[in-house]
């Protein structure tokens, strides 16, 4: 049985010491998604075709939270990326926006915490700037795709 | 229909101006879960249980990114929060952690990113501690529960 | 003759006491430009009429600097803004974007700085954003045009 | 025509992937100027040949923001720097402090927005410490000068 | 016998409520002080008196660190200061920089977290910018000397 | 006699040029106490024994200020670390908690900044969480035990 990285022998808290690790490029993809009410959806909706704005700031709140990954989440190391991406998909169905990220890095660490605060905070801005309409959005399925680099090369989920 | 209130007239980004807004006691509760594999669910809970490392660095990553929402969301407004707090549940049947954040302000704007910020941050730190043991964990249902104050008063998910 | 307010009677730095000072309305409206090349230009003001990226990431970074300016100047007060709103204007015969920032804020001290800032940040993500195609840019005329409230009232630049 | 590298075919936001550049030297150089009243050219003036600190304060202000570039302007990549220089120099007849950064870094992106992000806070915090004195200053003429190092090699301003 | 305010019943951290709280006018006063070995107080003092850099770059890391004492203390609270010093004393004959700060805020919660935070940071950074000349420093008795305000009234060292 | 490496010849502050130094594998150790009243001893005592969560924050503290070290002390160089560990002992004898702080990087400059910096945070955040039992608790004896790597080598305290 594995055990939890981040805990010492003792239990104590811990930051993973990467210090043996090879610098290798390292990749992840992670999603998520945020369900609207039929009203909310089609606002955002027509603003994406004319004009992007909801996406365009929930893209930047992405990038921005993944580059500062390293403050947010307590034990994480700060790694230099080499891309974020994240992009949206509209399902009209579901009334809901899916949301991917993607993050490449060359580093000792795998990037998967980036990819994954980028979509939380994206699924965030799109709450905030949608909020007034309809304040009952659910943020779900938040979850890592696929991993790439590092000691345990390929992770997938089935 | 309601207007977005992050964007203009011609659908550009905007921040909201609250400076015709009265300073009241506003309260936000958010909550959300994490699911996880069967053995690192019990890693987690015998942790819980013995020392409550994991729940605590979780905990203080919610607080702490309560406190920077504004940096974190780009047209949040900064607010002075009076209380944060951020609870735990375990879930066994589930194999679930159930979040909840509180958040309290005198504030022109209310506290529920806040809140919502606060649940996210904590499921990610979740996931950043267990990863070693288990990547497919997911992070669902962040949702608001209910909020109070400001001139829309009392708000509460059916 | 005036006394700079950051220094004190030996020359030391310092930050003003703004204990004294009540809590009243401020407002601040600061403008800038960032000149282009031709196509430069053209490439802005066709994105611009398309998709609006280019300004609308601008814009959020203008509103996201505003609201951390007390990190950025070392003897700023943290301030609560109301609002910030950054917009912009394209001319063409002098292949220029135009920039205007107004904060709004009720405070013990002004939201000039705050105004300032995101005039300055919006034309650096405009510079950052256009550089593969010019690396000439040039950002001027960063200045203050007016601001009001507070124990010395209205100033207007003349 | 080159293409604006942050924006994808559709015009999107994007973050340059530079996982496939090579880490090199680079450096730049910016510069910039804020041109003052006669009388906060002088209370500078005094104060720098006595005490400096007006200037070191903007020197600060101006290593410390090229540290944070990454996180001020949305789409720039974290770099890691070798080393910031801001340097003044006062111009009695134009009552102008001229303002030049220079940034090092060995990377995988150049560090130009890193040295105009220098010379802008700078300037913004020379403008914070004298404005109890003159509140008309304008800042100009911020500009990159020299750059080397990357696939393009050396480019200077003409 | 008193309880730690940040734990709760069961010993989980907590942030205190500050809800009820009246905002009131709250002063801190700490200090600290710094040992050298007699080559590098000597190139400090000369420095002092001649330039005062190395105090300079002290104090403004100080007042920024006051500033931003709610991001480094994980359960402190956000508030406004209207004012911050940090002043530094010469002690030859013990070989020491003695540091004292003094925080000023209008609020709910007091401010000595913010003068602490002030004087560890500017001891900080006189070692970091004398570390060339000697590693051996060491910080020493940082503590509140006095506040006052809120319901606790005024705290003096005994 | 050495030189302030951060001041140049004229006496103004500067950030060190390490372009031309080599990434080698560098590691420092810090410590530092805090001294308390008995009473408040005892309550860290008992809750350290039972659920470790005063000093859980105060780790927690630590390790995320040695990550953002370069934003606090205005002329450090960023790094990225492999490593940041911060232990605590209790001394009942002399009622005070022992702090060390070890970090690990593979970088241009040494990581003593970034271990002395972990160890204040951590003795802060002891302070603030147990100040409502104890406000003259004394932080004192922060310094440098050890540090390996670079061109000047080990380094040990006597």
């Amino acid at each position: 049985m594995n055990r939890l990285s981040h805990l010492d022998s003792k239990g104590n808290a811990r930051m993973v010491d990467v210090s043996g690790k090879k610098e290798t490029v390292r990749t992840a993809v992670a999603s998520g998604e945020i369900t609207l009410s039929k009203e909310a959806f089609l606002k955002v909706k027509e603003n994406a075709v004319e004009k992007g704005d909801v996406l365009t700031v929930a893209k930047i709140a992405g990038i921005q939270g993944a580059k500062r990954t390293y403050e947010l989440i307590p034990l994480c190391h700060k790694i230099f990326l080499n891309h974020v991406d994240v992009t949206f998909q509209m399902n009209e169905k579901r009334r809901a926006i899916a949301i991917e990220a993607t993050t490449k890095a060359t580093s000792k660490t795998g990037a998967e915490m980036e990819a994954l605060t980028a979509v939380s905070l994206a699924a965030l801005t799109i709450y905030d700037m949608v909020k007034a309409v309809d304040r009952g959005m659910i943020i779900s399925e938040i979850k890592l795709l696929r991993k790439s680099g590092g000691k345990s090369g390929v992770w997938e989920r089935q």
